[in-house]
């Protein structure tokens, strides 16, 4: 998106949104008290610094909290007893079954032209070297698509390496460049013989730390081990291939896939519940799980601070809203959204129910715009949500097609409507499925921001009676 | 130092510098032609990639080259081919006796209340745990000073753990606020029965790398593990620490000191001989070993660069310089100065002819200031070399002070005139003594003007024949 648009529309909005506030016009949506009421939890919310203390208390009590580890059981009874202190009216878990998968030790070096030791990761779901150690030439290519196009058996006893280097974009687009290569890599590579598959981490860091993230293999084809190098190392790796000598990597990997080994998680859900229309719920989404590497603060650590935060703030109202505001926190969204499908085919019937619901997966930066996704009609009530926003900073998009992000995609297709709160992701692939997803990194002047816009969307959502859907 | 007394002096020089080389009133050091010649330098400096291209080859063919390593003994070979390629008249290594450590692997974690994995890296020199796997509680001190105030056997098995943390500032200063910590830690805390010592990382950075850096025992107390957290690390311990209840840690390490397996290193010298005082000697000093951490890029990639860089282009004129112009690319520095130690005892009769030396040890800021060590009278003309630099907004350090910095303080200390080039070292300790001290972190633009100041300073004292002890 160009800046220019954006910040002349925000000028905009900021000049309606006083002028507005102060007549009562927004009474379309909310009344007058009402509008008081959220001001008040505007300034409740960014005075407070109980999102951060959430993230703290989990990444610190917690941590890392793997699928399939004793660390994700302790997450769920964390969640439980953090949404019962924070004054939910009910909380409960929904069992989810997910598959295992152990990630083991990467050594992975180059032994010649010039012997280097590398520092990688094992992408999530990858096999191991059965104990033995790959010796092998490396084939480079620049991105998933040169791979492709490489000949059948080209690759043969070979390890491919695709060096494609992400890009840094505000709204995280060059992530979506850059994974596919992540995701299917390791199998296109196997298809024309490589033995083992490596790629430049998917992320915008110059950190000697790789990234990691979900695989997958393809029915009949061989699976082989793939491995994400730290920037730094993709980059010494490149300069070694550029002189021309037959670059041989070495390669060992304690990875454990356990797909038969079926685990239960759980979804962890608490709620308010609404005065008048308990049964319609506002839906806040984040994940508990998070990878091994980190302490998962950032990705989802944050996440579950804002959602538990916005509906604590609004629970120390002296009467709940209207409508009940649930927080989903799912499991096992790293490995594939297990939580979140499993959490849309229990609730199949009650779906409908689900007037709204946003997801917050996307780190820590300022949010500059939301984009719903709701009926024709409802878009004026957005528009109300949208001015009121104005002034955090927060622009209107001009697309009305939100799905949900990442779990709540799962709600949205289907049939939630969905809002979609945009921040400013430009460090997010920095941190980001990394060891250094750790609560420094949380910016707590943002975070205390977004929570606010957070329990400020909650809040109208819920006081209202507008039917999103239409 | 202040921002304002410097900026006033850089302005001032600025001016004078314009005003002089016009009329050639710098010849009280330097004739015209000879002021002509050093413009073109340069000029020729500021286009070349030369400097960068020599730290590429450095980290790529050889990388991580700590003593006692087949990759240091490689740094050797390279070093003295490049210096032949670089276009050096003469070439020689000279034996360096230093100690031998292995670093091996550390892995430490809090067991309870709330278990977590840390990452860690011994302190150089550290013993290790023997096999074992210590597990004792921890002790918090602030700083280095409290730990010393700790009663005698107040430690008696439990981990000591010093929390202080490195303040970033230009000139690095906050290093020596810390470093004390690193040196003399383990063996304040063995005194007071203490079973492991760990500490924060002497680092500004925030990332889930630890730093590295040399220690020391003392004779006749216990000698103890000596590891240093990285920052992200050290919060989790601190934040579990703060929920005040006994915090267990377990720690293995497998180092191996082998104090007694003395091994040889060399330091590398090269020159281009003086065409009129080809027995006085411009000594340009760097280091050749790394910690083994990273690829050794920043400290001391860069000054191995900068200085074969400087010489190269002065090789490059038709005319040697009246005076000799050597770089020497010492052994050992990292485990403490044994390869300047080694060169001023070999050289004790004819320091006498080093006529002035710099050390390039301090990463890739932008020089900002010079601050010589010399006699009273040689001031003058480090007036004209600083009015020469003026422009590429180097000022003149009110102090005359300079001894040598790193490696050539050994020189400065047997009387050796000294300059010293102080770049900005605000994000020095980001990288310095961990694995992200790579080539990207080099800033190629900061590179090329540091380079250039170093060979035009390198001509300056060449071409003269200044006695800068007077």
């Amino acid at each position: 998106m160009s800046s220019i648009p954006y910040t002349l529309k925000r000028a905009v909005l900021l000049a309606a949104s006083s002028a507005l506030l102060c007549q009562g016009a927004l009474a379309a949506t909310l009344n007058t008290q009402q509008l008081k009421t959220l001001e008040n939890l505007k300034k409740d919310a960014l005075n407070s610094d109980t999102s951060y203390q959430i993230i703290e208390s989990l990444t610190t009590e917690v941590g890392a909290r793997m699928v399939g580890t004793e660390a994700e059981k302790k997450s769920v009874t964390w969640a439980v007893n953090k949404m019962k202190a924070l004054g939910f009216d009910k909380v409960w878990t929904e069992p989810v079954a997910t598959p295992k998968w152990h990630r083991g030790e990467a050594r992975v070096s180059i032994e010649s032209p010039y012997p280097h030791t590398l520092v990688a990761l094992a992408l999530g779901g990858s096999v191991g070297t059965d104990g033995k150690t790959l010796k092998a030439p490396v084939v480079q290519f620049e991105n998933l698509q040169a791979l492709k196009d490489a000949k059948a058996d080209s690759l043969k006893g070979k390890i491919a390496f695709v060096s494609y280097r992400m890009e840094r974009h505000i709204d995280g687009h060059g992530y979506g460049m850059a994974v596919g290569a992540r995701g299917a890599g390791a199998a296109i590579a196997a298809e024309k013989g490589a033995i083992a598959y490596v790629m430049r981490s998917v992320g915008t860091d110059t950190n000697r730390v790789a990234h990691t993230g979900g695989m997958r293999y393809q029915d009949g084809v061989k699976k082989i081990p793939g491995l994400a190098l730290s920037n730094p190392d993709a980059d010494l790796l490149l300069n070694q291939l550029k002189r021309n000598k037959p670059v041989i990597m070495s390669l060992s990997l304690t990875a454990n896939p356990e797909p038969d080994a079926e685990v239960t998680s759980y979804n962890v859900i608490g709620q308010i519940n609404g005065s008048e229309l308990p049964n319609e719920y506002v839906t806040l989404g984040a994940h508990l799980d998070s990878w091994d590497v980190g302490t998962g603060a950032i990705d989802d650590g944050i996440g579950v601070g804002m959602t538990l935060a916005a509906v604590h703030h609004i629970a120390q109202l002296p009467q709940r809203p209207k409508r009940s505001v649930r927080v989903i926190l799912f499991a096992a969204e790293e490995i594939g959204l297990f939580g979140a499908r499993a959490y849309a085919k229990a609730h199949k019937d009650d779906m409908k129910d689900h007037v709204i619901g946003a997801e917050w997966d996307f780190g820590n930066g300022d949010i500059y715009q939301l984009t719903p996704g709701v009926g024709p009609s409802a878009l004026n009530n957005i528009r109300d949500l949208a001015t009121l926003l104005a002034p955090m900073g927060v622009s209107l998009s001009s697309e009305n097609n939100a799905k949900g992000q990442s779990d709540m995609s799962a709600l949205g297709r289907a049939g939630m409507p969905a809002i979609n709160f945009d921040p400013d992701g430009s460090d997010y692939f920095d941190y980001h499925h990394t060891p250094n997803d750790t609560l420094d990194k949380v910016n707590r002047d943002a975070l205390k921001k977004n929570t606010a816009i957070y329990t400020m969307f909650s809040y109208f959502a819920a006081q209202s009676d507008v039917d999103f859907r239409k």
